[in-house]
This record gives structure tokens, sequence and C-alpha cells, in this order.
């Protein structure tokens, strides 16, 4: 039987991405790898899950092993809003939350929500790539904006809206990372976070608004890093939180915060999608959060990201030739690193895999069409001396191909 | 802003159903509930799990916390492929497994692999309310096969087959719930599951087999209830699994075996669903079947719910009046009850609600427009003496309403 026959017209146009190809090439033993955006195994928060687990009584497991609500473990809920208020400044009032399988499921809920096929979805140059393949897995159109040092630029944004506007095309929401963007670095400032707020007013269109990396700023405090959400007093933004990146990525938890009437539309659709979130998973972040735990892992973890980014600054000054450029991150995960013109990322990527030595190639982070002369760099899940060595490596090779 | 202008035609018509509604209802505390079908809360194997996650190296603890492979943990799915051979009679030859966040995951996953908006999907009659949800929500059209006491009877489904290619109608797939179906408790006879399969492969349709309860077998042994997977050597059927009956619904953790060529596609499709199913559930899962914790499980909840089906046979048989019918599952967790002609199951539920008892109506497992004289019993989270208690007070609103 021809079951390629019998596919959806949505299944026909995913690829495996030469991402995945690549990476399978890097994933020998042994290699060092500035690629994969993970948390710092090393400190991965393992004997709280465990002391947490050992303290449940028999009701409280039954509540972690049985079906819940679609919506999420209440008591997490309000854990949540709680610290969103204090944290973030986000005021609860008509909005409300939604607990995802992780912040992916987050965005195919919200490409789901509003995505028929043709629709727009701008994003900045560059996004993330997972944002970018629940977009076109919904058969979306990705239309990117350029950025600058201080994020997307309000005027080629609103250029585009209105050239869009012309063409009869629907924009049916603006994704915008705006801490620490993955893969870029970058960071919206205060003053461009309310001029694109008051854009999205004008013309109409939600903002989806996804902040992982929130919590790992390296100057500054948390007014500084401020959501977009913070300043939304009309329901404009769809938030998307995760607990990933401060207290594991293997729990899968993230939240949606919105409307409450868009919060109960993603709650039907999230039915049919894995029925409801991982209750382990939730029970252990309650803990986590009701013990204080989440507040102190994120102290000492901003400082040893923190170091790291220092490093990963200082290696690139010192190894890399004044043709390369790179961005210098206020927090998060990532360097998105420019290669001289006329450099080709994944040829670079072959010579340095070679070598031991792998990162991501920047092609997954642009729409379709971009033309790629970027590589990603990552330091947060690897120790500073692998770093300096990896980093001088990739340096090295630059130099031989220029 | 009036989001609901933005929202994709796919969402326009999610309703909250009835069910969900009627539910709230009989939330309230001490209710006697024969409602939901979870597993036996009291028996939860909590103890196994902190046994195995207190052994954890730090190794092992890092990969229960990041990140993994979309398609799943490699060790898990080794084992639950040594399961199915040996348990099931499934050969794995051509055929490969992908982990999924849940059977729901994987209903969604099947959905969005095979359904353009308006193609048809065969399901039985009733089916489970999670996977008509499923079908729904990304746009298929659903039809119903009558089943009588050996399952879907094959005639029906031809004439419907024939009648449905003669309209031009495009039908994606027929799905199955084999052993003791959710909600009917039906068993598919063996002789059927072959011509089924038959069937299947002289129309080029796949089979996709839901199979959560097939453990829980109360007479014969393994060999009566063998999927129609093991009888598959052409590709035909998806097959579904899952942890939630045999290990715990909160880890959230189901299978899909099927040719490796659909189950790449699967994988492509899962990335941008939800990056990865849960580690932590994964690990665990792993360990429990290592070492050797789910036969064991298995065979002793097989006892627990055989007593509780006998019980729930025995309080229908003694308090039910002779005009209602209910199916005698072979196994599983589910009775469906025919009412009365003419009488509101709807009306029959407030009513026992007010008298501190629920049940879940049929109409939920119905696809649109059929008529519902029919509500689903589950026997597997309630004790017995709640449950005579709850059939006797069904019992007697019955005999009032008649």
């Amino acid at each position: 039987m021809d079951m390629k026959g019998l596919y959806a017209d949505s299944i026909r146009g995913l690829k495996s991405s030469k991402i995945r190809e690549l990476m399978k090439m890097a994933s020998k033993p042994g290699i060092i790898s500035l690629g994969g955006g993970m948390p710092d195994s090393v400190n991965l928060p393992f004997d709280s899950v465990k002391e947490i687990i050992n303290q449940w009584s028999h009701k409280r497991a039954i509540d972690a092993l049985q079906y819940g609500a679609t919506k999420g473990f209440t008591s997490l809920i309000e854990k949540i809003k709680e610290r969103m208020v204090e944290k973030k400044g986000i005021s609860m009032d008509g909005q409300d939350i939604i607990i995802t399988t992780g912040s992916q499921q987050a965005l195919s809920l919200v490409s789901k929500l509003f995505l028929n096929p043709g629709d727009t979805v701008i994003v900045e140059i560059p996004s993330f790539i997972g944002a970018i393949a629940a977009f076109y897995s919904f058969m979306g159109i990705v239309e990117g904006v350029e950025v600058d040092e201080k994020g997307i630029i309000i005027e080629v944004l609103e250029k585009k809206l209105e050239h869009l506007k012309k063409l009869g095309k629907e924009v049916k929401f603006i994704y915008t990372i705006p801490n620490f963007n993955n893969p870029s670095g970058i960071t919206l400032s205060m003053d461009r976070r309310k001029r694109l707020l008051e854009v999205a007013n004008r013309y109409e269109i939600p903002i989806v608004e996804d902040d992982p990396y929130g919590d790992f700023y390296f100057t500054g405090d948390e007014n500084d890093y401020r959501p977009i959400k913070s300043l939304d007093d009309s329901g404009t933004v769809l938030y998307l939180g995760t607990f990933s990146k401060v207290l594991s990525p293997g729990i899968r938890l993230g939240w949606i915060i919105a409307r409450e009437d868009i919060i109960a539309r993603l709650e039907l659709q999230k039915q049919s999608f894995d029925a409801c979130t991982p209750l382990l998973s939730q029970v252990i972040a309650e803990d986590y959060m009701k013990r204080g735990y989440i507040e102190s892992y994120i102290v000492k973890m901003r400082k040893i990201y923190k170091t790291k980014r220092d490093a990963a600054l200082k290696s690139l000054e010192r190894y890399m030739p004044s043709e390369v450029k790179w961005t210098k991150p206020e927090g998060g995960f990532f360097i998105w690193v420019t290669l001289p013109e006329e450099m080709d990322p994944e040829e670079l990527f072959k010579r340095t895999v070679e070598k031991n030595v792998a990162f991501v190639t920047g092609d997954a982070f642009l729409p379709e069409n971009y033309k790629n002369r970027y590589i990603r760099l990552s330091y947060s899940n690897i120790s500073v001396e692998d770093m300096d060595k990896g980093i001088k490596i990739i340096a090295e090779t630059i130099r031989e191909m220029m």
C-alpha cells in the first residue's frame, strides 16, 4: 500500500532539516559541542527532584500518577501566577494560564489556534527553529523582519505590515523572543518593546512572546528584562514560559498566559493534542516552586551561565580573525556569529566536525530563501576549557577557509 | 482586539463537549463515580517509581532531566519492541516505534498525518471520545459502522466503503479498538480481525488499531487477544500502545508501531508538537520494564479488574429492570448500557447526580447526528461497595423514569 498517497498536504512539505542531518554527523563520542541549546547538564537539580518525590504522601502520589485536568494542575497554575506577577510584573486581570507539554507544544497550540494554510506569521531574523517548524507545520507563511543590536527594527516591521496589507495577506501574529533571542542572543530594548506593542495594537495583530531565558540576565536586574506582556493592558500578548531552563527540559513543562477566552479555546484544542500535560512533572514543579528551590537555582545558574558567556566572548576575541563578527548577549545561552562574506557555514561545519568540534549552522533559524552566512554558538552546556578549545579550532578553520 | 476573527477554521468548530459540562456537575465531593476511565488509583505503582528514581546514578538522572530524541529514548524503544514481539506476536520486520506523549498524542499525530479537511475516518459505533475529538480537530469527517457482540460488522463496513467510494469521498483510515472497546467493552473476534485486515488491504485503507486495555483480559490467554497488527504482513496497521493503564496515566507515555517510513514522517511532525516526550517518564518506564515490574503489575491488576467487572455485572443483574441491556466485557474497564427506548440519558444523569452518583452519557462516543440512548459505566477506579450502591441508585432512577 502506498501510504504516501494518503498523507495530508501539510505533511508532504515536511523535510528533515539539514540541521538534523548535520547534527547526526556531530554526534560522535568525545566531540566538543557548541551545538544544542541545552541547560547545563552537570547542574540539573536532580537532588531536589528526588527529595520532592521521596516526601510525597500516597494522596500526593496519586495526584502525580493519575490523569489530570487538561488546563493543568490547579495549584501549580496558582504558583506560576504568583511568580509572574511578582517577578515579571505581569497583571493577571482577565488573563489566565494553561500548562503545556513544553513550550514547543505552546507554539504548536498557538499555530493551530490562528493559522489557516497560507496565513502569515512575522518573526525576527533570525528566529527559533522550533517556532518556525511549528508555523510551517500548520502551513503558515513566515515573513522575517530585520533586527539590529536593539532587536526588531520597528520601521521595517511597519513597512512590512503595510506591504502585506496591500497584498491582502492575513498576518495572524508577530512572534518574538525579546530576551536573549535564540539564536541571536539579542535583547529587545525596553523602548522598542513599547513601540512593538503599540504597532501590534494599531494593526490589531496579537504578539506571541516567547521568554525561555528571561531569568538568566547577566547585567542589571529583573526590571530591565520585563516581558512585553507586563506592558500589555489590552490582552494583545500571548506570553510563553517554560520550566526547561529553570528546572529541567526532561519534565516537558511550559505555560501560556493569555486572555481568558483564548485560554479556553487553547484548552479545547489541547484535549485532542495530549489530553493533559504529565501530572508527574506538574506535581514536581509545584513542590519545586513552593519550596523556593526555583529562585535559588536561578541565582546559582545565572552566575554559572555568566561565567560561561564571559569565557566564550574572551575566546572569540582572542582567536577570531577581524572579518568575523558576533553578538554580545546580556543573558541566555547563545552567540550569533557572522562569517566573512562568501564563506559557506556548512563547509565550515564539515571541516570542524572532522576536528571534533560542532556548532549549529544558521540556516535553520532563517525563513526559507534567506541566504545564510551565520553560525550559532551555545555556551550553556559545555565546560570553559572545552569551549576555549572549540572556539580556537573554529577560528583556525575559518582562517584556513579565508 | 477581537481575536475570534483571527482564529483558524479548525478552531471555530470546537465546542466544549456536553460531557465535560456534565462532568463538572459530577465533581462534587463524596460523589460515587462510574464516570472517568481511569486506572485504579489505590494501586498505582508509586513505590516502584520511587524505588526506581532513588537508584538512579547521576548519569542516568541527566538522561531523565535533559532533552532527548524526538523519536524516543532508544533503550525504552528496544524494551517495548521486545515486549511487543513476545507478548503481542507483532513482527518488527520493516516496522519501527515512536514514543508519544500519551496515546492521545498518537491519535493527534495520526490525524495530522492523514487528514485534509473533509477527509473521512471510519470508526466503530460507539468509539473513543478522544479519538473522535482528534479527528474532528483536524477537520475530518467521522463515519460510524455498527457493531454486534463480536465487534464491527464486516458486511456493513464493506457497504459503507462502497458507498463512500461512489460518492468520491476519500477514506483515510479505519480506527478500531479491538480489545474491550472504550466505551462498549466489546471485543472484536479473531475471525473478524482477519476479515477486517483483508478488507483494509483490498480497499488500500490503513487501520489504526488502539490497544490500551489488551493486557487486562479476564478469560483465556494472551493469544485470544492478539492485535490485528500481529496478523499484518504488509504494514497496513498502525498500532497504538500506552503505559497509561499498565504503569500510570500521569507519566503520559504511549507509542506507535508502524512501517519505518511512516514513523519517520510522524517523527518530523512530532518535532513541532512537543519536541520530545518527557524523558523523566521514559527513563522510569524503561526501568519499570527492565525490572519486570510491568508483568507482575499486569498479573495483579488483571485479578483486581476482573473482581470489579464481576461485581459490576452482578449488581446490574440484581438491580436493573428487564428493559435495560448491557455488554459483558471480557476485559478492560467499561460496560455499555442501553436504556429503555425514549429514555433521555442526560435527564437520567441529572437525576442520579442529585443522588450523588455519576456516569458518562453515551453521546460523546457517537459521531455527530447519532441518537443517544446509552450510558457508559466504568468499574476500574471504584470500590466494589460504592459500585453496588451506585448501580442500585442508577437502576432505581431508571425505574422512576419509566
